[in-house]
């Protein structure tokens, strides 16, 4: 009888820049996970929530708010990226493109861009990816590069360092046409009034009001994104070395947060969005576990122009995730995400 | 740099009587949130589970239980009314009109009938609010008046006292007409035998079998009804001011067991119904908090005829909820939910 | 006023052998059933993740894994047979179907095989029933026998000890025909590439690399089923008389760990399968308990040929979960669950 301890995930050793990875699967984003994930995150958005908002924008069907595309790429990428992943460090460079709505099918694949070993522990080391997610069209949904810290599965073995350059993914926001005749003004009820992109100001930073506590909830809900990294959900393995991970326990999946942040944020600065455009970089600056409360600030950086559409602006803020953190008999306030966010937002005068 | 402290959400001293809000987003009744909302409430109704069923009867597709119409309904109204609400006092008048299907997008507005200052503790009052409900074509699908406690934002804030009349909504109860042609004999095995009208006697009380305790999930069910009400969900704000809260801990949305109360009563009463008529009145008796058991009874009050359909009854009930608490060696039996029940019932003579 | 003390489920007493029981309601299997509960238990087949290859492989949408399959068909036996029900002892020759397609409705009936009293304690006994569950269309899904360990209502009662034969359930896995010119190789990145036929030796076990913890949503899983049984959701009841019920605490309704088993398989040998087509015996052999990581390993007893298919094997296999337990400094591995399992899985030889 040969017993076979199987494996999924690579470690340190296993990747080699330049490889490309065809994620297995792909993700239907069926009813049950688009509803579950967005409403969750408190996103407010009214073309997450409204069909006949939706419709009468010109999308297909529910618009996914950002933080279900890119977690449903990302979580395709866990397998072959970083199942063996110790932690996520940084989010570079991240562009939607098409639109993705409920019943849309997504698939994605990652090239390898950089392997390093870590210099001060010899058990890890750093990989640099770029994913790159499509729907069932084959139109780019979302691309980016990530960089996640990886444990080496044999301490010894030798690292393929080095460095690729990225690919030129060719993908911008693709927004139904600006159309008089759709009725826009019939609908401006159904959206804050104080959120166009002619209410916001430079330097202006919004403590956004709502906080949401992460229940154990957040296993159930990385689950649903088939995201199997071992961290979020196996008990038991934390509990045999909680030294060896960060908190000791099961650590919350980092899109949770990024979702919850975006959503938290969507009653301040999203409502009147039609999308977000790009997140030139973010990260996750501290742990979260279940019990938190995650609340997030906006600070906006800029107005600028979107080309070809003077009925949007782009709203360029910093989107800022945190929690309360007991010290003693004081609290702590701890920042637990960062992420430069760039939102193409609709002009008052175009629209209410 | 402004830093802008959003706040979401009305105090006492920003309503007027007279106002109407329209509420914002919409919402789309996904299959995520139908399956979600309505199974876990334990609704036994063949026509919130079964679409050959459901559409055999008439119906476009599954059916949403009262409980769910209501929940949806309510939400909506949540950040215009209570967001920053103490406590929900009562239901007053809440009628149900076209049926919900499972696809179904609703909208609703509120309109304020009455605002009282509390005589006793100048922080609070009450707002007295009509909503009311409809779906994509335009139709009635829940009217009803409740009343709230609030809190002030500012103690020493006027406050508009006074009270208007109610808006006079049309809306009754829109069913499938009656065709013997449907064979409802032939599905007659999918729902139980002794739920017909002809079953129930008046002072029948019927303690209902089951009960299901609600566990730290109501944190994401509340969040899936886009009810962002802070006292659900914001562990860290009930935290710092513990005695500010009823129990001190995360109160438990009144919809979940509003939901869990119909759900547990409905193999009992609602096996047979085709849907609720009209709940004259209702309130939340004690809160309910994560690990309470919920449980139910129902009695039947009287037997009546409905207008214009031979082929139903209506049951007139009170449908009641209670939890068991334990003081010292002993477990007092407390009331958490009590609500006046019409009900539309199919006759044994018509559909058995 | 009568007080009529409801009961829903049958005490041993109650059953006869030879008696039918259609149940109640039936299912449709909504988007929201279908991803919460096929996501949750990690199941990797791309025939239930995405739509494209599903519908390219001819199915006509999403295919239900075999335990959600199982999950829905016997949680409607659960009030009629085992909402009662002290444990469930076995499953015997569990036959697979038409496939099940997410938006299916699924009804059932049971007839009772046989009822024993139990020797040795009066307050319990055995009953044996064969469950068959079909499709809209009446093609039968699913057949199998079961055993469960009742209570009795009365411990004084007489009980119908007798047995009866089985039905004859004509039923087989029936799947699409293999057509080259579905484009097979196209799709062969999204499954992986070392879980074909050929894969496999007779006397192979694997041990499955994930794990997942069981957490207090097994409350809602079990609920979004409609099982009912009292004992996986009504908290007080079993605070009241703890030593009655398997750990004095509320049971993990086993549906979970069997489609958990099942999705932690399927990585290694679930991958390629097109469908699950016999069980010929499964029980639980330990209780699990919210808090528990679930654990798999899969045992390849025999490869064999599949009538009529040479495009497919038959993956002879045992399926066995299991956890750990702590007792003093050390963990107890205490094996949970135990499935005969007959796999029909794709040969590289026509597929990749």
């Amino acid at each position: 009888m040969a017993r076979i301890p199987t494996k999924h995930g690579r470690f340190l050793e296993e990747f080699h820049p330049g490889d490309v990875y065809r994620h297995k699967r792909g993700k239907t984003l069926s009813e049950g996970l688009f509803a579950m994930f967005t409403d969750v995150a408190f996103t407010t958005n009214a073309l997450a929530k409204n069909r006949r908002y939706a419709q009468a924008y010109g999308f297909r069907d529910l618009v996914a708010p950002p933080g279900l595309v890119m977690n449903v790429v990302f979580s395709q990428s866990v397998e072959d990226v970083s199942e063996n992943g110790r932690a996520n460090l940084e989010y570079i460079d991240m562009r939607f493109g098409a639109p993705v709505c409920v019943g849309d099918t997504l698939e994605a694949e990652s090239i390898v861009l950089g392997v390093r070993a870590s210099s001060r522990e010899r058990d890890r080391g750093v990989v640099h990816v770029q994913t790159t997610g499509w729907n069932q069209h084959g139109e780019v949904v979302l691309t980016y590069q990530r960089k996640v810290q990886v444990w080496k599965g044999d301490p010894d073995a030798p690292v393929s360092e080095g460095e690729v350059a990225p690919r030129d993914v060719a993908v911008s926001l693709t927004l139904p046409a600006y159309d008089p005749a759709r009725g826009y003004r019939d609908l401006a009820h159904l959206t804050g009034d104080d959120t166009y992109i002619e209410n916001f100001r430079p330097g202006d930073v919004f403590e956004h009001y709502r906080g949401r506590v992460i229940t154990t909830d957040h296993v159930m809900l990385t689950g649903m994104l088939d995201n199997t990294s071992q961290v979020h959900c196996n008990q038991w393995m934390i509990d045999q070395e909680p030294e060896r991970f960060l908190g000791g326990q099961l650590i919350v999946y980092g899109g949770i947060p990024f979702s919850l942040c975006l959503g938290l944020s969507s009653p301040d600065v999203g409502d009147n969005a039609l999308g977000d455009v790009r997140y030139p970089t973010g990260r996750h600056t501290a742990p979260v576990f279940a019990g938190d409360t995650v609340f997030a600030t906006t600070e906006v950086r800029a107005l600028r122009e979107l080309p070809g559409r003077p009925d949007l602006g782009l709203l360029d803020t910093v989107l800022r995730g945190h929690k309360f953190v007991r010290k003693g008999g004081t609290a702590e306030r701890v920042e637990i995400f960062h992420l430069e966010r760039e939102i193409a937002v609709k002009r008052r005068s175009h629209y209410a």
